[in-house]
């Protein structure tokens, strides 16, 4: 546990001379988390197709689950009667685990948005559901989780001024409703720490307002939502630029849902401390994985007899003992070992990225190592 | 390589003094098997679900591939230019393959049977493909298997006494022309080693004859086919008492696709060496998991919130590290992991049952042992 007069859940060890990225460490009850670190994504508790081992292993130190399948199934009693979440999937590290309010604007067909909060019905059985600010607070507590997300509503792209700014109020108001409850459950003193997340659409002075609305209740962290919903990545970035600004250097800061592996070097060099997203699972799933020199599609014809390793530099697993060949006829016949062997390397490509990007900020070279990994990375996306 | 000069790939170590039970090595040019052994079924050059790592740890000394599969994907070429099948999959222990004689008659819709071999249209694509006595030899060379199974005629069951009796008849045929090409083809040269596959469906005099004429051919090792092709279980005992009997004693004996763990428990008492299953994939992608006290359904309700390990007794990974109820839950949401906990558990129950076989015959315990085993099973069995 950590002691309950920890004010700060971030510690920053060093900002890079040439850019916005910053060195640190997160501070949870269930250890530290060297940052800037990337977290694989375990919606149902687990990370498709990997085992809680092969996450260490990995040397994840962090693992994201999804508030809004976990309550659904297996709910929160049989949670809660296995000791929390982290015993339940045997998992001893920090978790974080998201509000469900995007899950419930992006997977059910029927929903009904009230200041109280949201119900919706549930896309598994079509059962009718209640999330509230204080219900998400009441089910992450039952998880366990490390770092806690507030229910917010996340503008869907594109979107009208009005109605952006109308979920800015809102998240704002549901925010002070989560922090009275999160206090009064007392899930701080039981090591939990609570972010905020700031929305706003793509309009600058919606953004602003959502952070310094959130920013008066003190959250721990600081979430920047409503990205990465459809829009031009151009626009994400600018988006991202606008916000960074206007977050205090002593709360680590959570770009939610981002990116593709170019996209995660650029935004650290913004200042970005935490990332998650399901692309390295899913794109492993589909048998597209990532390297330095852009991504290898396993499918293609072009790999039938390669008998090289999926990526050269890559010292995985997957890496050290299959073949391009072999991970190709895997993903032909329909076995899952295919499945699990590309979403392998890719996730161990994810957390040794951000292993390299803490190096180069250790090193002071992040602006040189940015430049040099795009550059690469651009250059083999259009061999591909 | 084993030398060229080796006459048997079979050692007896020690017979069992109350029982049939055999304690032995099988040599092979990629390691020594002791036996008795189960081999995983890897049918597409990957035990379902499972990795060769997963496999190294389970303990596992030898690996079974499918031909019929191998050769229509990926096919001989690619095999042969990886170097093989052991390299092609990254496996550099023993290699069992079978003919593709089974597959062609339980998977094909179309097929036409004569003395020359076997045409059949491809599950896949209804391609049009033959299968020789000399083609299977050629495919398992390109291959490189350690252990080669001869093109044979697996009778149904149940089966007419003349058909039952065609089938030897050919099958003995079959088996000259087999022993001509392999010998042809150099392959004991190479470290390959040939089994015979004696068959005569549930008739004692078939398996008899079948026996006689096949081992005049002088092949390594000794396989019962025919069996488990839906007799009912008191009778593919029988078959196997008549056929074991007929077997010399100075090569291995392989019972063929048995059986479930008390059968084999039981097989082993009459003297088999080596098995080969899906039972413990197939089952645990099903969520059946096998334990000394019977079959854990882990989808079953009971489980819910059953905090305790899938088997208390094991020592695996998924019992060491995971509970029934997370297992059940990952069943329950359609998880890749739970299959692969459940498949991990049921290869390592099956490897490690096989471990505490040859363990209680070097004890000269094997009747107490298979007593012990067969009650508990049978009790437990009843209970779920």
């Amino acid at each position: 546990m950590l002691p309950q007069e920890s004010t700060h859940m971030f510690s920053l060890l060093k900002t890079d001379p040439h850019t916005r990225a910053r060195r640190g460490v997160v501070h949870t009850s269930h250890g530290d988390i060297q940052s800037p670190f990337f977290m694989p994504v375990g919606t149902k508790a687990t990370v498709k197709t990997l085992s809680q081992e092969d996450l260490r292993v990995i040397g994840s130190e962090v693992e994201l689950s999804n508030t809004y399948h976990l309550f659904l199934r297996p709910g929160c009693d049989i949670i809660s009667r296995a000791g929390g979440l982290h015993k339940f999937m045997s998992w001893e590290r920090p978790i974080l685990t998201d509000s469900g309010g995007y899950q419930v604007f992006s997977l059910t067909d029927w929903r009904k948005l009230t200041d109280q909060g949201v119900e919706f019905q549930s896309h598994i059985d079509g059962a009718r559901h209640m999330l509230s600010p204080e219900s998400v607070m009441d089910i992450q507590q039952c998880l366990g989780s490390d770092m806690v997300m507030p229910l917010d509503e996340c503008s869907p792209y594109p979107c009208e001024y009005a109605p952006a700014q109308d979920a800015v109020r809102r998240t704002s108001l549901w925010m002070r409703r989560t922090r009275e409850h999160f206090d009064k459950l007392g899930m701080r003193e039981r090591g939990q720490r609570l972010f905020c997340i700031v929305q706003g659409s793509v309009y600058q002075d919606l953004r602003e307002r959502s952070a310094r609305e959130l920013l008066a209740f003190d959250p721990d962290g600081c979430a920047i939502g409503g990205v990465s919903v459809g829009e031009p990545v151009k626009e994400m970035f600018e988006v991202l630029d606008w916000t960074i600004g206007l977050l205090p250097q002593n709360k680590p800061r959570y770009f939610m849902g981002i990116g593709l592996p170019d996209q995660i070097v650029r935004a650290v060099g913004m200042g970005v401390d935490m990332f998650d997203t399901v692309v390295p699972t899913r794109y492993g799933r589909y048998g597209t994985c990532f390297t330095d020199r852009g991504q290898v599609v396993i499918r293609n014809g072009q790999y039938k007899e390669d008998f090289g390793p999926l990526d050269p530099e890559c010292d995985c697993p997957t890496c050290r003992n299959y073949t391009r060949a072999y991970i190709r006829h895997l993903f032909n016949v329909g076995e899952v070992l295919g499945l699990r062997l590309a979403a392998y390397h890719n996730v161990y490509y994810y957390v040794n990225l951000l292993r390299r990007i803490r190096a180069a900020i250790e090193a002071g070279e992040y602006r040189q190592f940015s430049q040099d990994y795009l550059g690469r990375y651009a250059a083999g996306s259009n061999k591909h």
